[in-house]
């Protein structure tokens, strides 16, 4: 998913007051009239003569932040010693740490977990590698690989500035699904270049998560990873955001009474996310697909050098539709969007079928703002988190991750892909199913739970994988 | 290090026992018969008819496992439900884990960490790559990497076997000196393979630790790591050896009343760790140092074709010695043995001169075992942890590395190695130095310390810091 806008950030401002000339009701005063909002204070020293103080200020109007130091700096016996940004506070050294299990404390701890007695554990692997998922972090060990090529709405930042995403992204893995993971920044775009070197770091993983490639070679770099290794490979940016947008679909056609068989789907922006989106809704038996991008209505009376437009061209709009946007919106039940913003207008939602359902993903801005359209729309979704619905990959990697692991599973295949959407969509009951509430919140802890269980069951059904569960 | 031998293991026994026939002291009674310790008993549950217990056990004689297992069996009313060993037990899903630094718990906290506002400490690492080492992992993270090739006295027993010891390794990283590191295993053993995929994945590092590699791949590939990444690059199995050994040394020569100079040196095995030994010893300042292999005295009246050899006979051997370990003992000073068990004969010592030095360090079988000659020997080390004065590289990785990320060093060169090596020595005063007492435990806390300020000084000094230290 995309960068969204920010509506506020938080700084700390270290300030060192001379208590013989100054008040500290002199600077609260002065942050205030900047436009500053005082949420924290935290004495850090304090003698006779001077105040040490640590203030966290939320800001939230542009330029506040150089309004509020220079009001600081003129105040007499006020010392703005330094000023710091929350959340680079956050990032510095790094998001996440390697923690040992158990303590080394005594020289028996160090002989079981290093030589002599750990020779006895590689050897058991050596005669029974399949061991390695139980006597290694492989069993809960996912890597989260980017080379930095298609970073955030950032572009091709390359591997080092790409590392607080991946770091950001294992965070997430922990806190919602207890998965271990470690980020990886590929310091080369060269698809085999990448593709050997996923293949030869892959013994200590239980499952590959790639991230922010670029197209369109993330589409080979995931296909020969998932012909070449025996464990999951899971294009997160593709996967993840059909997974989401088809679970909240699946909501807004029960809301508004479709079977996806009849629904007529307009899909904006056929690149990675829009093709991986347009499979996850074949697979879940949609027949109306009509995908748009800059050349207009995409159809098999043409033929695109795009080898992914052409596939597209082959495998959808089955009544071969012509024209561009508008024409590809008359009558139309859904209208997906993956390409940029402000591209939709309240006149094209008008020629729509009724009930229309708009899922305006581009971020940060959507392809049409919901204030602009709600009131003749269905169902709203965004990618953003200050609307309601947001569709977010958070709500699908954490537990589709968990299941496969679980099941020690050989892939992610279609079936788990399924099975996970279906798991989203069914933690909102009926009874709480609304225009405003077709999505469940990143927060809400049923979610890994129950994609958890589906995803493992339809891995057991599906025939890949490698484990009896013991639930 | 090699592996060693093990003087016992701890397993734990899941006893179930039918309180209406049979009463626990029957089963005591025949786990001590069968020569097994009970040190621990823990009550899993109990009822009125039943009560189910775990006993670890400790045993020291071969079979005695199997006796005692029987003996249970025998006894009505006691069922024995399983049977688990401790180290395995230690080792299930690994022995690290991945945790993030802050927890996330609502939204602001995911916002900071990951999109939108991650996106602005993405934007200030590309604007100024050097930030990598303030704003992610790489400030604190080192990678653990092997082949498999080379795996303690195992050999080639491939990535997934190796897993074990890497994430021992990752555990003893951050015990003794708050290093994260993390395991990787490759699944090639292809020399330029494994230089391409190290330096696709640097950039997440801060230092890349090479192990069990076997020769003479691991010298290529450290070199030509050393060359083109700007970080630290160690092979353990040849440097911390050699920093431990010479340490070492130089305590027992300050017992013995020699300079390092004057010492006539023999070296028994020259494979990766002897070479790496003997570099050391010349930079520290030895001339009389003279290599003992399979062929006898390397020397340079004649050619080798193993290029190692060649270098090694080029550089040592002043006096152009010949024949085998037997004469090239005669008047030596020490003897340093990186070889095989058993070679070293008591008659050979006589041979030394007086007050002869004796590090026999092959594992799990020293060159010779002390209680056949620690009479005749002034100072007297092995590998072992069983004898007097273990040579282990524990004593140097966690603190070389701990003062190589902490002066944002480009590299360890030998004048960090050689601070490392005094500062290990001096972490023993000469009022504690005696013959059973010249290297220091790897659980005295002021080894990492005193390491990690000397290497901080030695990479200033040798301009190879990138950070000025705070201290």
């Amino acid at each position: 998913m995309g960068s969204q806008m920010t509506d506020g950030k938080t700084i700390i401002l270290r300030v060192e007051i001379d208590t013989n000339i100054a008040q500290f009701g002199r600077a609260a005063t002065a942050i205030e009239q900047a436009k500053g909002d005082i949420i924290a204070i935290d004495v850090i020293h304090t003698d006779k003569n001077k105040s040490l103080r640590d203030l966290t200020v939320k800001i939230t109007e542009n330029g506040a932040a150089e309004r509020l130091t220079s009001a600081l700096k003129a105040i007499p016996g006020i010392r703005l010693v330094h000023i710091s940004d929350r959340t680079f506070l956050l990032h510095l050294g790094g998001k996440i740490t390697i923690q040992p299990k158990t303590p080394i404390q005594n020289r028996d701890d160090l002989s079981r977990v290093y030589t002599p007695d750990v020779a006895r554990v590689c050897q058991a692997i050596f005669e029974e590698p399949s061991k390695a998922f139980t006597l290694t972090v492989k069993r809960n060990m996912v890597a989260v690989v980017s080379d930095g090529s298609a970073v955030l709405g950032l572009g091709n930042i390359g591997p080092y500035a790409a590392m607080p995403v991946m770091e950001g992204k294992a965070m997430l893995f922990k806190q919602f699904a207890d998965v271990d993971a470690f980020p990886i920044c590929l310091d080369t775009q060269d698809t085999e270049a990448i593709i050997a070197t996923i293949k030869n770091l892959a013994p200590a993983f239980g499952g590959i998560n790639l991230e922010d490639i670029s197209a369109p070679r993330c589409f080979e770099i995931e296909q020969r990873l998932r012909d070449e290794l025996d464990i999951p490979v899971f294009h997160d940016d593709q996967h993840g955001t059909a997974v989401v947008l088809y679970a909240s679909l699946l909501n807004a056609l029960k809301l508004t009474g479709r079977s996806i068989r009849d629904t007529r789907i307009v899909i904006c922006g056929i690149g990675a996310a829009g093709t991986a989106c347009t499979k996850m809704l074949l697979a879940g038996g949609a027949e109306h697909i009509v995908g748009v991008d800059r050349e207009g209505i995409l159809t098999a009376d043409k033929t695109y050098e795009n080898q992914v437009w052409q596939w597209y061209a082959d495998n959808t709009n089955p009544e071969r539709q012509s024209g561009g946007l508008a024409e590809a919106l008359i009558g139309a039940d859904v209208f997906i969007g993956v390409s940029a913003g402000g591209i939709l207008t309240r006149a094209h939602i008008e020629t729509m079928a009724k009930d229309p359902i708009v899922f305006a993903m581009a971020n940060p801005e959507p392809e049409i703002r919901p204030e602009l359209a709600e009131d003749i729309v269905a169902v709203f979704a965004t990618g953003r988190s200050d609307y309601p619905n947001q569709i977010n990959n958070v709500l699908c990697f954490p537990g589709i991750f968990r299941g496969a692991l679980d099941s020690r599973a050989t892939t992610i295949n279609e079936e788990m892909k399924l099975a996970a959407a279906e798991a989203i969509a069914s933690v909102i009951s009926d009874e709480e199913l609304s225009p405003m509430y077709i999505v469940p919140s990143v927060f809400n802890t049923r979610v890994v739970e129950e994609v958890r269980k589906r995803v493992i069951q339809a891995a057991q059904q599906s025939g890949v994988s490698r484990r009896q569960t013991r639930e």
